[in-house]
């Protein structure tokens, strides 16, 4: 993603901390992947067990240093990561550059600002950059397939959840003319349409349910239409994923530059970081 | 949808409008279509708030107000499509037709007649009048390959929905036979025939639910025997899909009289107004 | 399904009546059937409005007036279709046979007995004479199509069943272990076997619901792995669908004989009663 | 799985009972196996039962007679396995070898130790036996290759699980900012992950559901979101079992040696014993 330092440079630290850090062709640069995936776990761990109310209350102290650790860890991690990158400003306005900024900087603000409860569950969003890690794993050429498949499907998919929201609204509608009156979650107009998602979708939680005859013969008639309506996009993307499959071989070529793998057979060169591929 | 006027009339101001209303290939009928989507969005959201209660009795007269503002808007732009269309009782007696007038009509009902509430309901069908929009846009292609898969799969799933209700009658009078003593939810087959659809589609709100050791395990056996029965729309869609997907070729010709679009590339004519298509 | 008098037989009547009520190949014989399937459908509607009680405490006598005609009705089809068959013992022994005389029989049982509410529950198998009539329907091939789509699938499912339900069982045995003291719902193993298949198989009533926290873990992790095995009977079925949708291309011939539709394009015989098919 | 003795032996009583117990493909064999079957199905129900409370309480002395029976036959038969087994350490240190083992265990110790409830459940395990008997059946074909195409679909499945998991955590967490405050049901992070995989995976308890306006318009986004990736299993599994319908020949080929069926058509050699297969 970030361009390499040229390779006649006379700095080698540098270039061996952004080999290290952005690729994973050594076993330096692995162990680093390694490093980062258990800190990272681990940081989640701890945002959601301090989310427990009677742990935070007993550990709070335990949440808070490990809460530094894991922040200055990261922390020194982005600044290098800034430092050997050689188009800084592309990196930090990147993707991968806004979460890995992000996963740090709520716990130095909750430094100066009170009641940031909020920011904190910032750090839940570390989760993203695990994708950076594995990216260059070796599921990447499936994960590649799925990517491709989903892709392809996405303007039927638009069209099909237009369709259906259409669909919801209009029976949501007739629900609530029937229900209305003598069920409070009829109530409105938007509570019926959530009634109609939550029935269309099979999730069916009952925490509003038809109660009157007609209701529940309207809803009857609204979960067996539904049967086929479930049936579309599951259609839609196992069409995708079976012409995919047919599609793409697997190509294990990894790029010498940038590491990433998962190349089209035809390819000559990365898509990411342009350098010449070998055949 | 509805015929042109001849082009040859020395009526710019007719033809003009009509272009610009029906077809959407001019920067004006463009803007049209975008300032008819978001009155419409307005509009349907107007009439989703006034049905919540609280926001009803606080803003009536902003909800007065905007409605007539949107129904003066729209009687307008009825008025405008039937004198320029060319065949008027087609398009007042075709399904946009009618759908038009329907979602001005209840407004000037009201003006007459007390205690309108269900009347006022149906402007949520003007939710359908976005599909005539949207029908030119680029998505286009997308959605007619999807229609033509489910209505190729249609008999298949009236076939298999009349021997879904079959199972599920047959189903949920054992239940009816077996719960209905001890379990109001099974108190008569409708009820339990209620309970059989929620079961078999997998919604399960849970208001009904099996609770004698007998219901329960015939309960668990009808479930079982769903998880092959969900599979078989499925398996019918998806098998239309992939067809359809390999059949249709995306035909981008646009009819020059009626602006359809999504023909069949060996359609020699329009399948909707009949007129030659280009090659 | 029953062989047919010959036809040099000079036996009009029986012969008549042989081919309206089981053939459909007159405008009499297509009328009978519409008739027929009216019947039946109102006396299947008359047995679920007599099983809701306050219908039935205040209707008593309509309801009881009704059963009696449709009886009558029936008995007297059933005696035809007795009196014009050749091989009668063949029919009164066939599937459809049985059915049509357990949808009379129970009436008539009632006189005697008491306490026959079970009995009467019986006529709900009318349900069933619906196919009989149908089969010949022009839906047909589609359904036939459907049919050996499914019974393609059936030893596969067979095995996916029988792996899942082990699999449930254990899983629910492990419930059991951890949430059996503190929650009603799985004090025993069938218990927990009942919420393993509600759950698996997404219905998800919540009636039984996970209230540990190692509950709620494994609950979790059961719901998950249950998102790949929903997908195999899908992908089962589907693939016998696309793969019959190859296979059989619609015949419409029909059996000069017996009416039988849907015959393998190959055929040079009907495959019910054996007469040659025209090419 | 083992090693057969040597076929020029002169251990009779000892090899016949070999071929009795592993294999199939004589009479007294499958003879074996139903009775195998039988007992196996027997004992489970009998731990099923047991963990009836009422049952247990009453019934005490026949179950624990009952078990008594089932676990001597156990052991004979597990006895006799090692005696006839040439390579005895691999059978016992086998995936069956040790379900056989743990099978009849518990029952012992529990004559030692006190409150092994936990202990007796590991009985259920038996299940897993009837695997043993049933993987030399006639569907065996049928599961193979049920068993390729999920095989197949594994690392696109944990790369799909994989970023489900990371949607649903931050989903989640969104709902806990959300919800957190008025609903017990979000009160920390793991919890709304609990109810992000019942919604997602569409089972829908209900026992936690959305209760202000903001948490149910959330969660009706995730759940229409889910209505796409409920789709992505399915498709993988799909594509995976009709890519295997096409590829494997059913090879009907059993191993002189080990009885295994099921074999590759091009293979050469039994995968599981490496004794040349015959052409």
């Amino acid at each position: 993603m970030e361009n390499p330092p040229p390779h006649d440079t006379p700095e080698p630290l540098k270039e061996r901390l952004w080999r290290i850090i952005f690729l994973s062709d050594t076993p330096a640069g692995r162990a680093f992947d390694v490093v980062l995936l258990v800190l990272i776990s681990a940081s989640v761990g701890v945002v959601m067990l301090e989310s427990v109310e009677p742990l935070r209350e007993r550990h709070q102290g335990v949440f808070r240093a490990l809460e530094w650790v894991f922040t200055v860890l990261f922390t020194i991690e982005y600044a290098t990561r800034v430092w050997v990158v050689r188009r800084k400003s592309r990196y930090v306005l990147s993707f991968f550059g806004v979460v890995d900024l992000l996963s740090v900087l709520p716990t130095y603000v909750a430094l100066f600002l009170a009641g940031t409860q909020y920011l904190m569950v910032i750090r839940i969003l570390r989760l993203l950059r695990m994708f950076r890690v594995l990216k260059m794993a070796r599921h990447y050429g499936q994960a590649n397939q799925l990517l491709v498949a989903l892709r392809a499907s996405r303007p039927k998919i638009a069209v099909f959840l237009f369709a259906v929201m259409t669909l919801v609204t209009i029976e949501s509608t007739l629900m609530y003319l029937i229900e209305g009156e003598h069920n409070p979650g009829f109530s409105s107009i938007p509570q019926s349409i959530y009634w109609g998602i939550v029935t269309l979708t099979t999730v069916g939680y009952g925490d509003v349910a038809p109660m009157t005859v007609a209701g529940k013969v309207l809803a009857s008639i609204i979960m067996l239409s539904g049967f086929a309506i479930i049936a579309v996009p599951t259609g839609i993307v196992t069409a995708e994923v079976i012409r995919s499959t047919k599609r793409i071989p697997m190509d294990n070529r990894r790029c010498r530059e940038c590491g990433w793998q998962g190349h089209d057979p035809h390819a000559n060169f990365c898509k990411h970081c342009g350098t010449r591929l070998e055949r």
